[in-house]
C-alpha cells in the first residue's frame, strides 16, 4: 500500500508518501511558516525526480499548501492517508478510521492539547475535503501508552479531577516508542522482553516497555512533565508555580517560560544539545551544569524503570539527541554501573546505523536505534485498513 | 547537658527536656490549638512526677502557653534551648546560635516556608524574652541537605529564578534523616556507606545518604514535592496547575487542594495510612488504588536513588508509616527483587524495636528505625555549644 503520512502542525505541514510493502519513502516534503509571508517548502520526490530545497513561496493557509502538495502527486498513487494526532485522550486509544462524526468527537478534547490537536484535525478535515474518496486514519501519539495501568496513570490529586476533566497521565512519543521497541524486540528475539526507551529529542521522554506494551512513561498529562528537555522544565515542585505567581507572573507568562524558556535553555541559555555539548567542551560551566542536570535525571529515571519492570533486557537511545550525541549517551550510562550496565565506548563513538553499543559483559543490552514515526504511522494505517 | 527542645508551630508547641549525656527525656509536653478557646495540653514530667493527659485549658497566645510551660520547670535545669526551624534557606546551612540580628536575617526568608518559619521564629523570640540568659540554637530541617550538589538542587527553569528568589531544591526532614542514618551507620560499621532513608509519615520523603551526607532527596523547594503523601500530591505535571486555573480555580484554592486534599486522601478519601490499609483489606478498590500509587512511587524512587548512589548498603524505613506499617514496607519491597533486595516477612511482621527486616541473602540490608528528631536537635544543640 502507498500511505500518505501527514503531520499537520500549527504553522507547518510535513508529509511522506510511503510504500509500506517496500518500506520505501517515495515522496517527502516539508512546508514551514504557513500563514506568514515568508513561508517556504522543501520536496524530495523519487517518482518525478523533483528536488526542491527551502524554496520561498507564500502559503497563507494550510489549504493552499495542501492543494499545492497534492497538485504534484498522482492521487491514484495514494491508497489512504495516515495522520499524526498528538492527543487521543481516553476515547481514542488506538489508530482510528476517521469520519465526520469522529472528528467532532476528537475536537471535544482539544483542550488537552491546545497547541497540537486543532492543527492535526485541520489536516484531517482538509484531506476529507480535497480527497473525498480516500480513507483518513488518525494515529495518536498517546495510544501506545494506553496499556499503562491505573496505579501509574492516576495522579495523587482529587479523583474527581480525573473523572470530570480527564486529568491523568497520557504519555506521548508513543508512535516513536512503538517503532523502536518493535525493532529492538526483533533483535532480542525473547519472550517477556523488558525495554527502556529513551526518546531524547527536543522533547524527551523515557518509557518502560514490556512485551511491546507501554508499562509507564515519563511524560504525563501533557508533554511538559518528566525529564528536563531543550526548553521544557519537566517535573518540578508545583509550589514553584505558586511562588512565581506571588512574584507577579501570570499564568500565560509563566507557562510560556516553563515550556519555552526552561530546561537546558533555562540553565545555560542553550537549548540545542550539540551547541550545549560544544560549550561544555569549551569549559562553559553553566553548560556543564545543564548537561549534568539532564544526564542525572535520565540516569535516575532509568533506575526507577529498572525497578518498575523488575529488571531490564535492553535500553534504547533514540530521537535527535539519543541517536546523535555520543557524549550524552556516555554520561547517562556512566551512572548505571551499579545495575551492571556497561557502555562499549568504541562502539558508542563510532556507531552510525542502528545497533548495539554495550560491552559483552553488560547485563543489559544498550542500543542506538533511529526512530521513524512516519513509517510507524504508515504501518498502523495499513494495518487498520487491511 | 540538659537541652530544652522546642517545636513551635502555628497553633501548637511541643517540647522535651532532654538529658543528652543519659539520652533521656526528662519532661515531654504538647500544647495544641493555641489561640482557640478549646486549647489543651499534655505533660509528662519525670522530675516532678506530673502526668497530665489532654487537659483542656485556654491559651490564647504562644506566650501564655510558654509561660505556663516554664512555670513548671526549674529553669536552672535548662542549659540551652534547641529550636526546630523548618527552613534555613541557603544562608543557614547548619545549626546556629541565634542572636536578635540573626533572627532578623532568618525572618527574611519567611516566604520560603510561610506556614512554618514564622511560628518557629516566634518560639525563639519568646525564649529570648522569657529566659534572657540562655542560649537559643536553631536547628534546621533543611541543613542536613546542604551537602546536595548543584546538579541535583538546580531546577531546569531560568537560572535567574535561583539567583533572584532562591528557587532550588532544599529538602526537608533533614533532622530525622540525619538521626536514622547515624544509627544505621553505627550498625553497618562500614567505610563509604550508602543508605536510602524512607521517612514515611504524614509528610514523606526519600533521601540518598552517602557517608552521613545527603546526596539527593525527594522533597524540593517546598515539602509539597516528591512522593505522594497523606494529603499532598508530590511531584506532578505542572501543566495540571495551568489546566485547573483555566477551569476557574484560583491560586489559593488550588494549592490548598494540592497540599491538603490530595495524596492518598485525594484518591481514596482517606489520608491516614492505618485506616487506608484497613479499607484496602476490606476490598475497598479506591484504597487499593491509592496504596498502589503510593508504594509504586516509593519503590521507583528507591530505584532512582540506587542509581544515584551507585549501589546501596541499606534501606531504612522510618516515620509513622515507615515504623508501623508492615503492609506498606512489604508492598514497597515486593517490587525491589530485581535489585536483589529481599524482605524477611517474619521479621517484618513481628518487629517492634529498631532492627533488621531483610533476609540474609538480600544484597541490601533493610531496617526499621524509629526516628527521634528531638534527640537529634538536642545533640546538635549541645555540639555547637561545647
Amino acid at each position: 500500500m502507498n500511505i500518505l503520512v501527514l503531520n499537520s502542525g500549527s504553522s507547518s505541514i510535513k508529509y511522506q508518501l510511503i510504500d509500506t510493502a517496500k518500506k520505501e519513502v517515495l515522496i517527502k516534503g516539508k512546508f514551514e511558516k504557513i500563514g506568514y509571508c515568508d513561508s517556504m517548502y522543501s520536496i524530495k520526490d523519487k517518482i518525478t525526480g523533483e528536488n526542491v530545497k527551502e524554496e520561498k513561496k507564500e502559503f497563507l493557509t494550510h489549504k493552499l499548501a495542501l492543494e499545492f502538495i497534492l497538485s504534484k502527486i498522482d492521487l491514484n498513487l495514494i491508497d489512504a492517508i495516515g495522520h499524526r494526532v498528538v492527543h487521543g485522550g481516553e476515547k481514542f486509544c488506538k489508530a482510528t478510521v476517521m469520519t465526520k462524526e469522529l472528528v467532532s468527537e476528537l475536537e471535544k478534547i482539544n483542550d488537552l492539547a491546545p497547541l497540537h490537536n486543532p492543527a492535526n484535525i485541520k489536516g484531517i478535515k482538509l484531506c476529507m475535503e480535497l480527497m473525498p474518496d480516500k480513507k483518513n486514519v488518525a494515529v495518536f501519539d498517546t495510544s501506545f501508552h494506553n496499556t499503562i495501568e491505573k496505579p501509574k496513570y492516576i495522579y495523587p490529586i482529587p479523583y474527581k479531577f480525573y473523572e470530570k476533566y480527564g486529568i491523568r497521565k497520557y504519555g506521548f512519543h508513543g508512535t516513536s516508542v512503538k517503532y523502536v521497541s518493535q525493532v529492538v524486540n526483533g533483535l532480542l528475539n525473547k519472550e517477556d522482553s523488558k525495554i527502556i526507551v529513551c526518546h531524547l529529542g527536543n522533547g524527551a521522554s523515557i518509557t518502560a516497555v514490556r512485551n511491546n506494551k507501554s508499562v509507564d512513561t515519563s511524560m504525563g498529562f501533557t508533554p511538559l512533565s518528566g525529564i528536563p528537555m531543550g526548553t521544557r522544565c519537566g517535573s518540578i515542585d508545583p509550589s514553584i508555580v505558586k511562588y512565581l505567581f506571588e512574584k507577579g507572573y501570570n499564568t500565560q507568562e509563566l507557562f510560556e517560560i516553563l515550556n519555552e524558556e526552561s530546561g537546558m535553555k533555562g540553565i545555560c541559555g542553550i537549548s540545542d544539545n550539540r551547541e550545549m555539548t560544544e560549550a561544555m567542551q569549551n569549559k562553559d560551566k553553566m553548560a556543564e551544569l545543564a548537561f549534568n542536570v539532564y544526564s542525572n535525571r535520565v540516569s535516575t529515571f532509568i533506575g526507577s524503570y529498572f525497578v518498575e519492570l523488575e529488571g531490564v533486557d535492553a535500553i534504547v537511545f533514540t530521537g535527535g539527541i539519543g541517536e546523535n550525541s555520543k557524549e550524552t549517551r556516555k554520561r547517562i550510562c556512566s551512572k548505571l554501573k551499579a545495575l551492571n550496565i556497561h557502555l562499549d565506548e568504541e562502539k558508542n563513538n563510532s556507531i552510525k546505523e542502528d545497533g548495539l553499543i554495550s560491552c559483552e559483559d553488560s547485563s543489559v543490552k544498550l542500543y542506538m536505534i533511529k526512530t521513524d514515526e512516519e513509517m510507524m504511522i504508515a504501518k498502523d494505517t495499513e494495518e487498520i485498513l487491511i
